[in-house]
């Protein structure tokens, strides 16, 4: 059945694991917290072949029992062929494993909860990894997510806003920072324009189908940014744009951030709900003060003075808010001369001198061979998970560590 | 000598104390430490005479020596009368002793380091008491101070900046809030003109003698000011608007308040100055956030992003911050059907139970019978001295506690 799967679509991985990932991401809708907890535990194929046969878990009955026949996987799998779509797996070379360490967190808290008969959802949307992620566009996620903003706010925003994200965008792009964002009117729009026009990549995370454009105004958008970042989906092609989805879609959007942004927000706002995730996952969340005369400031007045985010008005305030240290080093590399080994390491040994303690404790408990899985780190460390999350992307974006794939490790000096 | 001074210049005051005080006020510039010192420990009338025979301690003679001849404090208030002013003392019925209670501690803090040698200025101003005060307007200090809000910002404020000073004055007037703020153009005449607006009794605090109006266009303003509430200067009658002067009349502007609202600042900026004052003070420091692209907003971010100042965006979040009871206890106040003595008991309790525990110490630290200073208070209490002056006007503002001018004790409820 997987014989004829083009190696554009298929990747590096086996089909028998793809063809069962795009069949459990259709399966049932995103943030299943049973469904992501059987593949967990018996592994793509055997959980697909599982739920196929009607022998899944009695809890995840009422979950996937509506598609587990008229689900097609091939079908999918072609039909995203014909969109220029490829689907990234966790067992893909891919798979932006440190970007959703945080959700692996998240989602292993809210499984002990859901086992300890707790099965209320959040109304903001369950914060489990993704199964499996439809992509479009020469980027690859799991670079993308290393040095990176989520920039989102209002739909209905204001000139103002506009004029914002898009100053921020291009500055944070200058910067070499990938922007990350939704593909809605206003701020999002005016986020991914302004990366775009200082050269920048960005990922644009959509809740629909990535066969699909929403809104269809935003045609040339998404293929402008298709052709030098990333187009990401959590659905399968043909999926519509639900509420739901949406709200699911906002925590890959703050997990794909080393940080967020909110610029403008009404008091009830899906920036608001980004935000909130990102504040669980462990980011920075920051939010663009404005004019207390408008409803669409009103959000993020309010996201500060709750203290969910902190204030910044500039490129530089955000850059030093995810880590003032980032700067000077890019800075170092771009004007090493000659790059040797010595020099390198007499790099690396300033900005870990640099690092603040956390950052530090989070260094210090890494393994220099073995690479290690965020949850061992956690452990080695004795920091709490958030900690944890935010320091390894600083050691990361400063080559003071390395994503092997089967975990992250100290880069030797 | 004081025998043709009239009732309206002195007060309650004796004739000697008024002059001494006159002639203390006259005889250096404000906020200076060995003159504080002197006076506090000689008191006024032997302060000045030991200033007049050139026999003061001689580390004074350097602040005094230029117009201990030419000082007349006769001429003075023969002047002030002309012109409407009298002087308020701190012997005088109206001395608003605990509106600048916070200033004789920080006082006592300078003048430690004044004896341990530390002669250096700060540039902000010594934080010390004034001596005297001139005053005009029908408004009493004492009272005045108690339930008030200083408004201050930019004299170069934009439209916005105006808007929002009008707005907010206007509504904390409204809630019979005083509003406090300097003479300037932009928000400092923006916020006297919104709460003259409602009805409300404003003081203005003038850097130059009140014989004076500066900038003189604001002449109609003063004399509004003046025929509700107060206008105020610690500088004699023609005393020039010198920048020195500016930054020790901040100081007051802080004090007078219960909180400092600063609306829009620059990066360097009065308002800035008159924030950090209040903060100093023990006050509790808010800044209106504003477009990032304006440079009028720069200063206010940064208060808030350096953690001076709490972000507020209404009349309900600065009522909030200055003590979110008060609101709700003038309600009860004005619905009050009959104000019997058990109702009122019932009312106050009912406030106390709403105490945050910082204030209820200082209240569980106040005598019933015996008033009792600041300074023991904070004996009493174990608190800092800032906490300490946060809760006392909390407690004048419930009625929890009276000032009988000798001291703060409990009300008998």
């Amino acid at each position: 059945m997987g014989d004829d799967l083009s190696n554009a679509v298929r990747d590096d991985v086996g089909d028998d694991v793809l063809l069962a990932r795009a069949y459990l991401n259709r399966v049932a809708e995103a943030t299943c917290i049973p469904l992501w907890d059987f593949v967990r535990c018996e592994g793509p194929v055997a959980a697909a072949a599982a739920i196929r046969s009607s022998s899944e878990p009695q809890d995840l009955t009422a979950f996937v029992g509506a598609r587990r026949h008229s689900a097609d996987p091939h079908a999918d799998l072609v039909a995203a062929e014909r969109f220029g779509l490829r689907l990234v797996v966790p067992e893909s070379a891919e798979w932006p494993h440190f970007a959703l360490a945080c959700l692996e967190q998240t989602g292993l808290a809210r499984l002990a909860e859901y086992r300890a008969g707790k099965t209320v959802h959040d109304k903001n949307g369950e914060r489990v990894p993704p199964l499996a992620l439809w992509v479009r566009g020469p980027g690859k996620l799991r670079s993308l997510a290393v040095r990176s903003v989520a920039v989102v706010g209002a739909r209905s925003s204001t000139p103002y806003g506009d004029q914002v994200a898009g100053e921020l965008a291009y500055g944070l792009a200058s910067k070499s920072f990938t922007v990350v964002s939704g593909g809605a009117y206003g701020i999002d729009g005016a986020a991914h324009r302004g990366a775009l026009a200082s050269g920048g990549e960005t990922v644009l995370v959509s809740a629909a189908g990535l066969d699909r454009v929403y809104p269809v105004a935003h045609e040339p958008l998404y293929r402008r940014v298709a052709e030098s970042g990333l187009l990401v989906s959590e659905s399968p092609p043909g999926s519509a744009p639900h509420r739901q989805r949406f709200l699911t879609r906002n925590r890959l959007i703050s997990a794909f951030g080393t940080g967020t942004v909110v610029v403008e927000s009404a008091r009830r706002s899906g920036a608001r709900n980004t935000a909130i995730h990102g504040e669980k996952l462990g980011r920075p969340v920051m939010a663009v003060p404005g004019p207390v005369t408008s409803a669409m400031s009103v959000g993020n007045h309010a996201l500060i003075t709750e203290g969910t985010a902190q204030l910044v008005t500039s490129v530089a305030d955000v850059v030093s808010v995810i880590g003032s240290i980032g700067e000077q080093a890019t800075a170092e590399q771009a004007e090493l001369p000659v790059d040797t080994r010595s020099a390198r390491r007499h790099q690396l040994l300033d900005v870990l001198d640099s690092l603040d303690d956390t950052t530090r404790r989070v260094y210090e408990g890494l393994p220099a061979r073995r690479p290690v899985s965020i949850t061992d780190l956690v452990q080695t460390s004795g920091l709490p998970p958030s900690r944890v999350l935010g320091a390894v992307p600083v050691l990361l974006l400063h080559g003071l560590a390395e994503d092997t794939g089967e975990g992250v490790r100290r880069t030797r000096l």
